[in-house]
């Protein structure tokens, strides 16, 4: 029997999605494992599978078989008088996806590759010499690359959202500042009453920290035939196969929570990709089997990292773990306030649930002003200093500590920092929905029953893949549109909890 | 400038080599660090990996490349009136491979994968089951079908040796006998005389032999940047890039030297690709720049694992390090002696020195009867426990620790084997010339000049890469054709030392 053009199109996507995660393997070897003095082979590697990925994606042979199993499709809905909503949003997106590649000109497409490569470059030597006028040619000629791309693929969209939509699709510049103005006006009130901790100095050793990771995964129930884990530079969870995942993590010297706090993190990252609806190879390649957006992507992360591990409960229930692996704080309450400590600093990635928002609010008003408002690059430094000045009351004495921190625009991604906030946005939207339905967090770990969360997770969240988009789940689940009282609410609450 | 036709060569076969290190890079995770349930999609990756390097490796294209290249090679020959030997010889093994490739017919290399990985498959079943039927009717077809490929591309060799080929080129049966005959006579002799050893019951604690491991490869001067290291269910050596090179180990209960001497193997396998003339990436790819043999990379292996490891002065200076990780030997002749314990037993990988050559001739004897001499495949269970009983003088109770317990026949490996015998009589060789140019072994290791050891093998031995094949390797380094007698005197001084 010959294979329905919807079976040939499958097989395509198939043979992506196995090119694909033979690419995230190499990345993978690459943080973990890698010697060093391997980089520039595998850095061959890498451009190889790159070039070969986007040949697929954007080749006509794809064009052809999404226009045959398109048409088969429509043929088998008049006959069966029903739509195939599934398959419909499938092909909705592969066109979404291949338009985007085929609207662009090849000759932009290398220049944008080089310019991406150099600026990661450059942004290295100026972070480590802290001197932004290294980095500065190479953003300008990225931010200008980048915006000659967002014309050539959307004239709907102002340029900013069209650099957005691959991390978060539909999202636009005014549902996003309905979200973040709010954010803004409250946050730095929230902050002036709150009784700024004062970090104490210990710090557990290398192998109590591996330790208490790997109590921390067996607690929540991962499966050791299906989840590796690896040390690397950064943490990160990564999926290699159908039934195939990897979560890092990093020991950082005199930060004892580091580790901890980042495996929790991977974890939340990796479980959402376990509960995608990937039941089969098959599916897996689709459009539908992949995570909806980068923002319910960090919502997940963020959720247990902070709705979890960052709680009174979990610090009560898992105390004693850490006695055992020679923590030194008196009680669980002290290992609870130690976790939570909140003090506005410059570095984003360490910053506490409070203060977090501003990082993003800063970097998300910098990106679009460069992108879409004529801020001269050359002022970056000035503005982004401002504003923590403005906003966190502390102003970064250098560039490597202010605007060259963050690895994300040396790479041309515009339109990512705001995925992060969203992310602790949706956490708490759709955490104060998990309560109505299955009980109180706090509960929940104290009779450990992270099963119990973990399904609902799953039916709520994981298993709609791309069929809803970031706003349309947090609709689904909560029946509201997407707000950012659930987050202020959920601040406030633990500003006063922390305060006794 | 338009690329010379040899750079359009060279060209295509690092394209190849950037593959086939990927598919390596995927064959290191899997055994490594990949969890379980991730073997069904790494399959389909590997199974995809393969079918791309096939295609490659016997394409019409590449036959198109190698001709120009040629052609242009003799025009550039004629002008310098000067012959590259260098580039002549790389054109004629390319030929040879293609050819090889080509001259089989397509559905028969089809069939044959299919065979190798039921085989495989049944081969595991049967060995669970120590039932030797089980793997019958598979092992059967492989013999076939093995012996079919065999008569598509030669008709001038024998099919057995037609198939050792890939393992050990120009290898004979004439040849292989020269050397084997009196191997077979002589280490039955010896093994009569010697004192059988006792084996003493003690351990080492898992993080213990690890240090050990660690220790052992810093002690050999290892790069940390440039070897990476970790634990897998069989040990190897691996080399994914021009400067990425991997070795495993493993831990077995019971047997404390176990990680310790696999170690000091997969060094010596991964030192003789790190020699190889691989310059530049370019040169990685060209046949020259690979090993010329599995038997002189065994050579290699075994000299640092016997050669060096199991010598009485290696003892002498490592014993300290084995009493810091709790062994309880009292002196450093008890532990050369424990390393060196004489026995003859069923198990190959487990063998020492003396009887090894012994589990070699038989499964030799054995192939080249089911390949050439129309021995019943259903009469091996019995012709290889007869063998076992006349040679080493115990008979397997079972198949699962007779016939069935080396995996390569059930992948349809014929003509391997000898390989690992020739690596002892090669290493012995090699050994003999090695001392007559920088000393004996024992003063070099008692100095710890394993840099000069290191030079060399390298100035002499890896350097050189497919220019020889192991037996003009053997002659250049000796003056002397390859010859049983520099093994067998090394045997016979071994048993006098041990006997003291």
């Amino acid at each position: 029997m010959k294979d329905s053009a919807w079976e040939r199109l499958g097989s395509y996507l198939k043979e992506t999605q196995i090119l694909g995660s033979i690419q995230n393997t190499l990345y993978w070897d690459q943080n973990t494992v890698m010697p060093k003095q391997g980089a520039l082979w595998r850095a061959e590697q890498l451009a190889y599978m790159a070039k070969k990925l986007h040949q697929r994606n954007s080749s006509k042979e794809l064009d052809e078989l999404i226009k045959l199993a398109e048409e088969e499709l429509i043929d088998s809905e008049r006959i069966q008088k029903n739509k195939n909503l599934c398959k419909r949003k499938n092909i909705r997106l592969l066109n979404q996806e291949l338009n985007r590649q085929r609207k662009l000109d090849p000759i932009l497409v290398e220049k944008l590759a080089g310019a991406k490569s150099q600026g990661y470059e450059s942004w290295q030597e100026a972070k480590k010499h802290s001197d932004f006028k290294i980095f500065l040619p190479c953003l300008k000629e990225l931010i200008r690359l980048r915006i000659e791309e967002a014309k050539q693929i959307s004239s709907e969209l102002s340029p900013w959202e069209t650099l957005a939509q691959p991390y978060e699709p539909d999202i636009s510049k005014k549902l996003l500042s309905q979200i973040f103005t709010p954010l803004k006006e409250t946050i730095p009130i929230l902050l002036e009453n709150i009784r700024l901790s004062n970090e104490e100095k210990w710090d557990l050793d290398p192998s109590s920290q591996k330790d208490l990771c790997s109590k921390l995964l067996d607690e929540f129930g991962r499966e050791q035939e299906l989840i590796a884990v690896a040390e690397s530079p950064h943490p990160f969870s990564i999926t290699l196969g159908p039934r195939d995942f990897r979560i890092t993590t990093r020991l950082v010297e005199g930060k004892p929570f580091s580790s901890f706090l980042a495996t929790a993190h991977e974890w939340g990252h990796s479980l959402y990709e376990q509960g995608l609806p990937s039941e089969t190879h098959q599916w897996f390649a689709w459009p539908l089997g992949q995570a909806t957006s980068m923002a319910v992507h960090e919502s997940q992360s963020l959720f247990w990292e902070n709705r979890i591990v960052k709680s009174k409960a979990f610090s009560k229930s898992f105390f004693r773990y850490f006695v055992e692996n020679g923590c030194p704080l008196l009680d669980y309450q002290k290992m609870w306030r130690a976790m939570n400590m909140i003090r506005p600093g410059l570095n984003r990635v360490e910053a506490d649930e409070i203060t977090y928002g501003l990082h993003i609010l800063i970097r998300t008003e910098l990106e679009i002003a460069l992108i879409e408002e004529g801020l001269d690059p050359s002022d970056l430094p000035y503005e982004w200093n401002e504003r923590y000045k403005r906003l966190l009351g502390i102003k970064p004495t250098n560039d490597s500590v202010g605007c060259l921190q963050d690895v994300h625009w040396s790479e041309g991604a515009f339109g990512y920092f705001p995925s992060y906030l969203l992310g602790h946005v949706i956490s708490a939207q759709i955490s104060y929905e998990l309560e109505k339905e299955i009980g109180s967090i706090d509960d929940l770990i104290e009779n450990r029953d992270y099963k119990k969360i973990i399904s609902w997770l799953k039916t709520n969240i994981h298993s709609h893949g791309r069929s809803v988009n970031a706003m349309e789940l947090v609709k689904k689940v909560s029946h509201e549109d997407i707000s950012p009282d659930y987050f202020i609410n959920y601040l406030k609450k633990k500003i006063t909890q922390l305060d006794f």
